[in-house]
């Protein structure tokens, strides 16, 4: 259960999320966030220092729930690609998840181009994402089936350029696509260029 | 050779390049822009109804460049693999140029998502773009450099996402890696995953 706090917390990112999806971050402003949750100015500066840290908040979360969604515990056994193909799936959750909040993406992205600050939370668990695929990918080329001479660097680059090139078109054009189709189509036909053909 | 009045257009085009990557679009003002280029409020209203149509022909120039770069006419007798392969060279030549600019990208995208006119702007040529490469990738399929049962429009948003990815990365990190290069093997992955393996 949450407590009182923590319910303020969450009502307070909610609010801040639409107004920040809706009107840009440098638009949308702490009145209107406090606006939108019903809460005071004095209770929204209690939880966050500013409405740049509230940002960050809200990035970070998101970030780790890609984290987790994608890099659980998945029963041994298992071989590399399948697993790749299995995150691949999971993009779906995290579209449904982000649906509506998606405008939040750019924000996070535009931010992060202009604000050294915002660059660093959002370039550190990017750049873990990286290693973690591509010694992901190692672990495939160590167990048989991955090709030995995949540039497994290049390799995790590519996915997840992938994975944010369909987001970001997933905000933009929502229905030009079934993305979700794409992104196991497009996961699928970079791990056969990588794999020895017996996925 | 141009003429003055392309002359003030291109300055006034490069001012507001300038101002939109560094403020944004909503905090660039077209006095800040009228500054840079140096020319008067006459001047720019001259040339451009408004800020956002300046913003809309800075796009569709954008566009224009990446569509004639990527669908210039290339020597026949080339099989559909290597001609994909030769557009994802080209990819660094879009880097090379938009240097600079690329906040701009951010820009274009972000101003979609809220507005309906740049939105049809941006779609339009988009979804032209997906069109040329399913209609290149069926061709490979006649031609028989590409497996029959590859689904040409996965494949076609599968490549374009790919491609937008990396642009979106190589805003916020250029220096994570050698974007030009993950472009190359990224491109090799997915025309490797759907051709017989005779590129």
């Amino acid at each position: 259960m949450q407590t009182r706090s923590e319910e303020t917390q969450a009502h307070i990112k909610a609010a801040a999320i639409s107004a920040f999806s809706q009107s840009g971050f440098d638009a949308a402003s702490v009145a209107d966030i406090c606006g939108r949750a019903g809460v005071s100015k004095g209770a929204f500066y209690h939880h966050f220092p500013s409405k740049q840290d509230l940002f960050l908040v809200i990035m970070e979360d998101w970030l780790r729930g890609i984290d987790s969604l994608l890099f659980s515990k998945t029963e041994s056994g298992v071989s590399v690609p399948r697993r790749i193909a299995e995150m691949g799936n999971k993009m779906g959750i995290i579209f449904q998840a982000a649906s509506g909040q998606l405008p939040m993406f750019m924000e996070f992205m535009v931010q992060a181009s202009r604000d050294a600050t915002v660059w660093n939370a959002v370039i550190a668990p990017y750049r873990r994402f990286q290693q973690q695929f591509a010694a992901l990918l190692e672990q495939g080329v160590q167990e048989g089936s991955i090709q030995p001479d995949a540039d497994v660097e290049q390799a995790a680059h590519a996915l997840i350029s992938l994975a944010v090139g369909i987001l970001l078109q997933g905000v933009v054009d929502s229905r030009a696509a079934d993305w979700k189709g794409v992104t196991n189509a497009g996961v699928a036909m970079i791990i056969d260029g990588i794999t020895r053909g017996e996925g």
